[in-house]
């Protein structure tokens, strides 16, 4: 059995404990025999993959009413791998979910680091620099890439911290933000746990 | 005597209480003969006018070593009207800095509604929409307008709330994120007052 995670320019593939990511362009879908399960934000290859028998895609397997009609695929696999906590997945966005007894309690979407000092950039160059992740987030600023460091990480952070424990990081930049936090867990493989764990229950979750 | 703020696109002029906003490229500094007191963050403008002596420039009067180097004149200007407090100046970026007994605390930038809307809208089609500002940032969000509006405006409300007060509110946004804090002061000329605090010490600050 594969877990497949299919974004916008790369596929995903998890096996045996083992991830591999490909270009989504030079993947043909075809070499894989395996059942695959799979999420996917990408209608192109959808319709690439359509009559493969092999391929299923687990969006049919949530039961929507738990979330919300617009909300992302690999958001809703985050959530369900975790019964219990707060979930932030840091990519090209940051999204932050909270899971309390298995009951989806809402989110929100920051913008991710990279999306951030694009961001910034485009306001001024004197703006246009890349953060310091040294910075001491507990301090106010005195000099302009802290002052962007402070200004994108701070508010995020005082706010994700609020809403208490467990703490699970995944997604690109987890790594990078986990020394922000006291006592994040940093899972990379949340994504797929949480569609195995969609997989075993064998119902709607 | 007048007081003039000089940005990019305009010239925000402040005589006697009233306050006007010109179009940089369609004002002729030679129309005013008063004294005239300016901030600039407009290196052309400042080539126009430095031949005429009644145009003074308030960046000789801020003593530098209080602040940083590249710290913008207009988030220096704020500062100066402010004692003890926090200053929230809302433009295009969101300026953040804490003044305790007159002396500069430091600081942080975070970006404007703006310029966080676009940059959502930049990272999918699915994130391109306008921020409901009627949305409860105490609460987690279940659909994707909110989950933008929380995402950006909750961490930065967190943050800002930890800092202590009082809380001014300055610049063209200050009124719209005024709902989402408790006991902020909106002080649309609150430039204008450091400016003139400026002058009035007579001294170096």
């Amino acid at each position: 059995m594969i877990y497949c995670d299919i974004g916008n320019t790369s596929v995903d593939l998890f096996c045996a404990g083992k991830r591999t990511k490909l270009s989504v362009d030079l993947f043909d879908p075809a070499t894989l025999q395996d059942e695959i399960y799979f999420v996917s934000v990408n209608g192109a290859f959808n319709e690439r993959i359509r009559n493969y028998p092999n391929w299923h895609d687990l969006r049919e397997q949530v039961d929507w009413k738990k979330y919300y009609p617009t909300m992302g695929i690999d958001r809703i696999m985050v959530c369900e791998a975790v019964e219990d906590g707060v979930i932030v997945d840091a990519g090209s966005a940051i999204t932050v979910d909270v899971m309390r007894g298995g009951v989806y309690h809402g989110g929100f979407i920051a913008l991710g680091v990279r999306a951030a000092q694009e961001a910034y950039a485009r306001l001024s160059p004197a703006l246009d620099m890349s953060f310091n992740f040294e910075v001491d987030l507990a301090k106010m600023a005195k000099n302009t890439p802290d002052a962007l460091t402070v200004g994108f990480l701070a508010p995020l952070i005082c706010k994700i911290e609020s809403l208490g424990k467990p703490l699970y990081l995944t997604g690109g930049d987890a790594q990078l933000l986990s020394r922000f936090f006291t006592g994040a867990r940093v899972e990379e493989d949340l994504i797929f746990r949480g569609m195995k764990k969609l997989i075993e229950k064998g119902v709607k979750c």
